[in-house]
Formats: structure tokens, C-alpha cells, sequence
């Protein structure tokens, strides 16, 4: 790659022509994230009024940090937030648009702290009772962990809690493990349910994990930035959200399964005015309370970011070109498309080994080359499974036709997981994809 | 506004007619920050080949964590900020992208602490010998505070050293304030220093402050977020940054002095392996070690925030359309314009009154009313010109003609800050800006 591409930062300027050359040969080597044969990411797919949203969040290039420089977007943020948390299913509330779910999520974490211990802000850990302890299941998002790492409370305070065989929190685990850190001393305080996780798509049992929290007096976070969108369907919400309104807060990333362009990352609060105390430095050069406008529009104080790119308008626009039903039928769509891959892979049982019936768009599976077929399916089968996979992902990167991403878990060595969140993909596409796995594996 | 916008989200799709008239809406209400009128904020302009790069990374939508789905632009990334640490003055060490100045220098932070505390990663606050402090000016970016809260310090073990008249950290103080808390017990391990504080553009003097480093064994950060660019001048880079390549880390925004779109900011580490060290969280389903690349390549790992915007491809466009003598120049005609102001205040000193020679682009000055022309400055007059400063700048908004900020300062009631970051700032704007200002406030 570096042989093909001149990406030298050059003393003097290059002209227009060599310019227009550059984003060209960019375009040609990078990967195209938008074709419907990219089922890589959770990210997939190129919504072109989303597009057009960025392209004009460019032009008017600001910072969302006061009302004075972004006052059509600062408003755009209000309207489109509180319509997510209407739909979370809580009146009032707060909420902030982050740079990606990772950071979301720590806000969640932060607000929880801050709540639970506002001394902590100006004494910091050591004016705690005690160790704090946070929980999760061990098929959550590495950003949970990170959180204890980041803020003070070490990983070995980040409690993994085992999972099931599809990937969903075991709830008896969750308790049986808080107790066991209570009985040392130590403080739990914080619970983070994942509302599909990104291997498998697995949803843990909400209302379960909320009657835990409230018997033990944990926060309650739902990280749903991957299977958010599921709450704008009427056919898919249930039972996988039922109980997210009894959450204290909520990650939903709006540029999964919704396609808005990269980034748009929500977290969303029951509590309002929990964001501003909790991060709020009060720097007085630029939040000063004699402005001429009503300074509760000023967001940057409730973030520890300062300036904030502005993710609002892609969204936005995007939501006006579908409206909430077409985002609905959209999400339906997508879970139909992952149905139909389902029963092509049952069809072609000699080839393909489904891993399990999935409860979102991640379809897990092996595929199964010539030598294997009809060889009884046992462990030492599927570690030769997990073999092929690293080989057919590099003779997909080689001849340029398809992506499909691969990874080992817990359980089992690699399978390849698929993800459909592009709206481009079309049956025909799943089709295609099945198919090419096969050609380029066969004979593996 | 509110009255003047629809930013209803429908449950029913509005048409493409309809989306182009939202878009002409947004623009024509939307703070106009690309003209030249617009002295406002440390990110002014509007660089046309940094949108254009903006508009491309638009289109190819992908997300920087690893190689694979990222290549061009993550080779981009290293080349370009490989250059960014020649210019600090750095041979290798190793660099990351950040969503905004804030979480740059929470990155340092992050490093500091683990290669001082590498047990902290897993043990938290708990597994520390003692109360670790960090110290920073009492002008440096609020962000630096933030760390403490965000991190498990407490606010107060951010010590605020007192800063001298013009704005920089008096480093006596510092050796005295480390002392102090040493002999608390306390285990000081970290200084800011800012080149470039947001208000009066002070640079603190780094030599000085890496020599109390090195003597009690600190981490040194320069938050050049603000002052980064001047770096690439021979006429000012000293003695502002003179001692710069002694720091362990720095924080340098493009988006700011070099005028790269919104967000564009870097963090740079003198000590290679760190950043992944750090922050690690080994996500086996991302990061996996039989990819068909050279896994290096992958950056996800390096930070905490898994999904990272590409910021890259608008600097790099940018950086080859000016070249390094190019952007050099802008910054040396970014300098000469706030000198012009000078000038032009000094020419004008019954209207104007400079509160100090500037060492950066920006300009602190009162705006003297009628009434108050030919009285002596003290204390009063200060307070009187002070009030002021809302209502010339609630005309400004009003009228639609210019954007300068106002802000107090620990020495001071309310005065002008102008910042002349943008490319398309001439000395007629220059003129224009006073000239108004006194239109607008002769008899306040």
C-alpha cells in the first residue's frame, strides 16, 4: 500500500490537479464501507441524505459548545434528543450527543459516581467509603472495562459476570456476584446491561437486572449502541427493551443500525441536570451567566470534551427524509434481510453451520469446506472451522469481492459474523454473499 | 428561533423539496464562522480544501480502528503525525488523533499515570503508595482540572499555580507548590504547561518548567492546543516553545492556528508503546492476532474510544495544498494581522485601550465609550467599560455585522478578547472590527 500511494507531506504546496489526483487514488484504495458486500462492521452502508447532512455540518464548520456559535443546531440537539428518550420511554430527562459509544458510555459512568458520591468530583477516591465496584457480563463492550481503568477504580473492580450460551447476562450470576463483593467491604454501584453485544447481538434481560439494581441501590445503565435502533421497531422492541425505561441511562448509537454517517453517539439520563454538575468546570471565559440569551442552551459545560463536533445535523436531516415510521421500517427490514440469511444457511446445511438463531442482525456461523462436509460436527471440527476463516478473509481482501468479519470467543474458536446494517443490502446480496464464501473456501 | 425554524421530527418522510429548503434554513440562521467578520472563538474560517477533505471523508464513511477497514487513512495518519513530531523536535514516539484538545490532554494524563503507576490499570486508586497531585496554571484550559475529577484525583489535587500579569505560570511558584505537597506526603506527578492559554494567549516558559520536572520526577505535558501552530515558524516558535522537545507530551490542535475543519485535534507522546499499553483492552473479536496485516497498523486499542472519527484525510489534503512552507507562512501573516491591531488600537488609544501586548493572535483591549474618553483608567473605569462588553456584544448579535468575544479574567472585570485565526481575516477586517465596535458602543 505504501508503494501505491504518495501520501508525503511535501515543504511546498502540490497544485489543484495533483490534489483532485489525491482524493482519487484515496477513494480507489480505501475500503468502500458503503457497498452492499461489506458486512464488516456494525457500521455498514452510505445513507446518502445523512451524507448530504455532513457535507453541510462541514460548510458551517462550528463548535457546539455555546448557543452563540450554534444556535440552529444547539436546537436540533433538543428536539432530536428528547425524541429519543421520549422513545426510550422516560418524560424530561437529559442527554448528550458523544464522540462514539466508548465515550457514552463513560459519561453514563461518571454521572453514576457523581450521583452516588458527589464528594468524589473535589476529594476524588480518597474521600470514599470504600472500594467501588462496577458489573457487567463478560460479552459487554471493552469500553465498560475501560471505564474502571480510566477512572480510578482498576479492571479488577470491572466484575465480569458469565453469560449463557447465547451470549445473555446470567442474572443470578449478577446477584450472587454483588453479594460476594459486599461481603468483602467493597461498593457496588454500578450495573451496565448490554442491549446487543457486538459478537453475538445478544440482549441481556433488562427488567431482571433492574429489580437487581434496585435491591442493591446500583445505577443502572443500558449500553444499546448497537441494538438501539430496535427500540424504533414495534415488532422487534419486545422483548428485548422491555424494562429499559427503568434504566437510569442509555448509549444508543444512532450511526449503526439507523446508518447515519460516522459518528453519532447518544447517551441519553432519567436525571436531568445530573450531566452539568457531574462536569462541569464553570470556565468563566466562555460560560459567563451575562450573555445575552438564556444560557441553559450552553451544552459545553456538561461535557469533559469542551468543543463537540457537531453530529447533530446528519441525524436530523436524515430522521426528516425517513420520518419515525420510515426508520421503523427500516429496522424490520434489516432484521428481515438477517432472517432470510438464516434459512439460506439451513437450506445449504452441508456448507454452513449456523452457531445460533440470532435476536438482532449478527449472524454467526461457520463455513464448512469440501474436506469437512458430513464429518460429524465435535470440537476438533470446529477448531479446523475456526482455521479457515483468517484463510478466506485474507482471499476476500485479495481479490477485492466481499467483507465478513471473523473472530474466536469464549466458547469457540474463530466464526465468521456478519452484520446487515447497510440499507443497500438486498437478498440478492445475502445470496452473494453465501456464495462467494463458498467459492473462495471450498477447497480449503 | 424557535418561532423561525421547523426542526420537527416527523412521524412521516418530507420530501427532497422540503430537505433542500431545511438546509437553505440551517445556513441562513446558522453563526456564519468561515467570515471574516467572525472574530469569536479560537477555531475561526473556513480552509475550502479542508472541507473538501471533510466532504471525502463523508463519503467514504469508515471508522479508524483498525487497518483493515481504514488503510489509506491510518497510513495518512502515521505520516502525518510522524512530521508533527519531527517539528515538536522528537525522533519516533508515537502519536494518536483525538476528538478535541480536551480528551488530547486526557490521553496524557492517562499515559502519565500508567508509566509512573502501571499497577493502576488493574488495581485503581487503591494500589497506590499515596495521594498523587497534578499542578497546572491558574490560566491553563479547563480541561486539565477535568482530568482530576474525571479521573479519580479529586479537583483538589489539581493545584492552580498563580500566573504572572501577562498570563504565564510563575515557576517559583511551582517548585513551592510541589514542595508544599510533598511534604503533605503527597506525590506530585504531573505538570501542565500551556503554550497558548485561551484567554490571553500566554505561552509559560517550558524550559523552566522542564527543569522542575526533571528535579522532582514529573511528567511533563505542553498543552499546545491553542499555540501548536506557531510551532511551524522560524519567527515565533521561539522563545515560545523554546525547551518544547523536553516535554514527555503535547497536545496540538490543527483545527485552531492552521485553520483544519473542525474536529482536528492531536496528542503526541515522546515514548513509543505507551499509548497502547495504556489503554489496552486487547477486544479479541476486534484486535485479533492472525489478520493477514501487520497488526500494528490497527489503532483502535490505543485509546479509549474504540470508534474514532476519521480527522486525518481534511489535515493531510490541507497540509499538501499549502505545504509546510505554506502553512508557516499563514501563521507568520496570522501574527502580523494581530500586530496590525495593535497598531491600529495604539493609533486609536482615546477609543481603545490594549490591556497587554499579545504573544499570540490574541488581543485583549477595552472598547472606551464617549463618556469615558479622557477619563483616568482605575479600577472604576475598568468596571465601568467592563458592563459594557454585553451590550456591544448583544448589538453585534442583533445588527449581524461582527462576533468578538467578551470574558473576565481573575484581574479584571469583562473586556475584548479578538482572535485572528482565519485565513480570510485582511487588515480591512481588522479595521472593520474597531471601527464597529465604536460604531456600535460610542454612546454606551
Amino acid at each position: 500500500m505504501k508503494r501505491l500511494l504518495d501520501l508525503d507531506i511535501p515543504d511546498r504546496a502540490v497544485n489543484l490537479q495533483q490534489l483532485i489526483e489525491d482524493c482519487a487514488t484515496t477513494l480507489k484504495y480505501q475500503v468502500k464501507t458503503g457497498h452492499p458486500h461489506f458486512f464488516n462492521q456494525l457500521s455498514c452502508g452510505l445513507d446518502i441524505i445523512s451524507m448530504a447532512g455532513e457535507w453541510l455540518t462541514a460548510t458551517a464548520n462550528t463548535n457546539m459548545f455555546t448557543y452563540e456559535i450554534a444556535p440552529v443546531f444547539i436546537l436540533m440537539e433538543n428536539v432530536v434528543l428528547s425524541k429519543m428518550r421520549e422513545i426510550i420511554g422516560w418524560q424530561g430527562g437529559d442527554s448528550i450527543l458523544a464522540p462514539g459509544g466508548s465515550i457514552s458510555n463513560l459519561y453514563a459512568f461518571l454521572a453514576a459516581r457523581h450521583k452516588m458520591f458527589p464528594d468524589y468530583k473535589e476529594h476524588g477516591a480518597a474521600g470514599l467509603p470504600g472500594q467501588l465496584v462496577m458489573f457487567t457480563s463478560d460479552q459487554c463492550h471493552y469500553s465498560i472495562k475501560s471505564c474502571a481503568s480510566v477512572c480510578g477504580l482498576g479492571t479488577e473492580n470491572c466484575v465480569m459476570v458469565p453469560s449463557d450460551e447465547r451470549g445473555r447476562m446470567i442474572t443470578t450470576e449478577l446477584e450472587r456476584l454483588i453479594m460476594q463483593r459486599k461481603a468483602k467491604g467493597h461498593i457496588p454501584f454500578f450495573v451496565n446491561a448490554t442491549a446487543g453485544t457486538t459478537v453475538l447481538g445478544a440482549f441481556d434481560n433488562l427488567n431482571e437486572i433492574a429489580d437487581i439494581c434496585q435491591k442493591y441501590n446500583c445505577w443502572m445503565h443500558v449500553d444499546a449502541a448497537w441494538g438501539g435502533g430496535l427500540l424504533l421497531s414495534r415488532r422487534h422492541r419486545h422483548p428485548r427493551f422491555t424494562g429499559v425505561e427503568r434504566a437510569d441511562s442509555v448509549t444508543w448509537n444512532p450511526h449503526k443500525l439507523m446508518g447515519a454517517l460516522l459518528q453519532c453517539s447518544t447517551i441519553h439520563f432519567k436525571e436531568d441536570g445530573l450531566l452539568i454538575s457531574c462536569n462541569q468546570m464553570s470556565a468563566e471565559y466562555l460560560f459567563m451567566t451575562d450573555k445575552q440569551y438564556d444560557i441553559s442552551y450552553d451544552t459545553g459545560d456538561k461535557v469533559i470534551q469542551c468543543g463537540r463536533h457537531n453530529d447533530i445535523f446528519k441525524l436530523w436531516l436524515q430522521w426528516r427524509s425517513k420520518g419515525t415510521d420510515g426508520f421503523e421500517r427500516q429496522q424490520d427490514r434489516l432484521m428481515d434481510l438477517a432472517q432470510y440469511q438464516v434459512r439460506r444457511i439451513h437450506e445449504q446445511s452441508d456448507r454452513f453451520h449456523l452457531i445460533m438463531e440470532p435476536e438482532c442482525v449478527n449472524v454467526s456461523f461457520w463455513y464448512i469446506p469440501k474436506r469437512l462436509r458430513g464429518v460429524p460436527h465435535d470440537a476438533n471440527k470446529e477448531k479446523e472451522l475456526g482455521k479457515i476463516c483468517p484463510i478466506i478473509k485474507g482471499r476476500m481482501m485479495q481479490k477485492g469481492s466481499l467483507m465478513v468479519g471473523y473472530q474466536p470467543d469464549d466458547r469457540r474458536p474463530n466464526f465468521f459474523r456478519s452484520i446487515i446494517s447497510s440499507a443497500a443490502v438486498t437478498e440478492a446480496d445475502v445470496d452473494y454473499m453465501l456464495d462467494e464464501i463458498h467459492r473462495l473456501g471450498d477447497d480449503l
